[in-house]
């Protein structure tokens, strides 16, 4: 891989993140870049269900991937009639939405726009929406891009001059946003990156952000961030989250609670970026998916262990408030016992 | 690989670490073990000492493959002269100690012993010395097992009558005597191994320890101890250590340090296994060795990032004492502020 040293990394440009073009969605696999630039290229709106539900891209992937599906089911059954059409928009819409369990609700969301959209262009004459829906894609990522940039700009407005920023796991575009605004403001930052097993997603996917994007970025095992904290000298620690109740509790990729105990016992800051849920008023609503416990058996596809012992997989862990210094949004950086202040009037699947 | 289930795991048993037979010493591979049983074969003492040096046995099988080696140096130089044996032994004594530069001042003791019972076999007349430093290492071998058998014995008392036990990386013998003991006195115990990235010495070895002795084990990623000692329960958690500084600071394999951090956090007691080191009075002259950056940037030989990032490896870290219950010794528990108790009588090599 060049290093390409634009805006926002390459990898986090839509078009590289999934594409609809001429009855093909091309979705970049995320389970192996950048060992290998690879994309899976799918026909039908039911193989870009399957791609979702495979994990070919993840984070915040399945919310473009999802309408560019929602293009391609059009362009399957373009010229058909009007009711028809919308009749086979709405059970892709269903499928696409319920390929995993945990993103029903904001995939929901992105496919009624969908339909949304291509209800009016039906009704306007239009016998092919897939380029509409593709435009509709487009226009919602950009959205959402405008609103995670606001959340970078007050997350770098929090780094110092000169420091060392500790990651956990791929927040996705607001890492790009994070960095790219960094750089605006001038701040001249070092990144550590845990590799975040059993998945990599910190040394395959953030490091190679950072890096495309020209920051000096150091990969580390998942047990150094502790030994990282007292050696080297770390200013802020940061994470995204896959839920931030409303009473402070941050859900995140297994290692976020371990590391946010490591900062804490070294005096630094934990903040967590994206918005309140409003659909988990407290901690007791959240359900900790636990994955194949085979998983942890195994890195890049080669055992670690004796196949007999076994493996344990818990996809999240939750960090009390108490570990959590503030909670960026595109609201500001309030105290996560004052996440009521935030005013829910929009943009839920912001980050 | 059949499970063992015998008093103590196959691969503890020296005759599977290290034995010398007939002009070849064969060393278990541990760097791919339990994953394949592929034993090394060294036609040469030299050899013997390029696989200590490659890591094809760690932790406390150098000090098997080092005795071993002598065996096989005194076969080399067979029927010679006295004299000339002596003086080639010596010089094998030396190549062999410095295999690994932190190991030296334990390697050269076990080396002087080998010299000792070859000077005074071939005072008697003997030809060929080899089978009698065979036994020499066996010797020292039983020795130094009782030692740690009494470790085990002080380590698994602390045990709960029903409980969860977390370990870290992998402790050799200690981990097979602390579990030889926790079954004779009826200890009903589960283990939560770490992985130990980026060598997998937790998932490989410590959990096929385990799992030879028939225990119930799983294997974690080192971003989850956090998250196990919140939702499994952990009663406690121990590790043996490189150093025991004799003003408490252990240094152990990068991670240790973290897990007493999470451990303090939740209130669970951390116990490490050794003896204090005469040659570290304080913390002040441990240096910490880096290994090479690269290695934590694959997993089990597969690249896990941008081959253009930077990884970072310190073997070690130090965890304090305030982090530290105790130090179980071959002479009981003892605090870690109170190591002057420790009677520093002999055994100095004894985990």
């Amino acid at each position: 891989m060049e290093r390409q040293d634009k805006g926002l990394a390459w990898m986090l440009q839509y078009e590289n993140i999934a594409w609809y073009e001429d009855g093909v969605v091309s979705i970049l696999d995320r389970r192996i870049y950048p060992i290998e630039v690879v994309k899976v290229e799918c026909s039908t709106h039911r193989e870009v269900a399957e791609a979702i539900r495979d994990m070919v891209t993840q984070s915040a992937g399945p919310y473009t991937a999802a309408a560019m599906g929602m293009a391609l089911a059009a362009y399957e059954c373009r010229g058909r009639s009007e009711a028809e059409q919308i009749e086979y928009l709405e059970a892709a819409a269903y499928t696409i939405s319920h390929a995993r369990p945990t993103t029903t609700w904001r995939m929901e969301r992105i496919t009624a726009r969908c339909l949304d959209t291509a209800r009016a262009a039906l009704a306007a004459g239009k016998s092919d929406v897939s380029e509409v829906i593709r435009q509709c894609a487009i226009d919602m990522n950009d959205e959402r891009y405008s609103g995670i940039n606001t959340v970078g700009r007050y997350l770098a407005g929090l780094f110092p001059e000169h420091g060392t920023i500790m990651t956990q796991c791929f927040a996705e575009t607001i890492v790009g946003m994070m960095l790219k605004e960094a750089r605006l403001q001038g701040k001249d930052i070092r990144l550590f990156c845990p590799e975040t097993r059993p998945y990599f997603q910190g040394s395959r996917l953030t490091a190679s952000v950072a890096y495309d994007m020209g920051f000096d970025v150091t990969v580390i095992t998942d047990n150094m961030p502790a030994s990282v904290m007292k050696k080297e000298g770390v200013d802020l620690f940061t994470s995204a989250a896959d839920v931030i109740c409303c009473d402070g509790h941050v859900v995140n990729k297994v290692g976020t609670y371990q590391i946010a105990i490591a900062a804490k016992y070294h005096g630094i800051p934990y903040y967590v970026s994206g918005t309140p849920d409003q659909g988990h008023p407290t901690v007791d609503t959240v359900k900790i998916e636990m994955r194949d416990p085979d998983f942890v058996l195994q890195a890049m596809g080669t055992p670690t262990a004796n196949q007999n012992v076994k493996g344990y997989y818990p996809a999240f862990d939750i960090t009390p408030p108490e570990l959590v210094t503030g909670v960026v949004t595109d609201q500001g950086v309030l105290k996560p016992d004052r996440l009521s202040e935030y005013k829910a009037v929009k943009a839920q699947f912001l980050v």
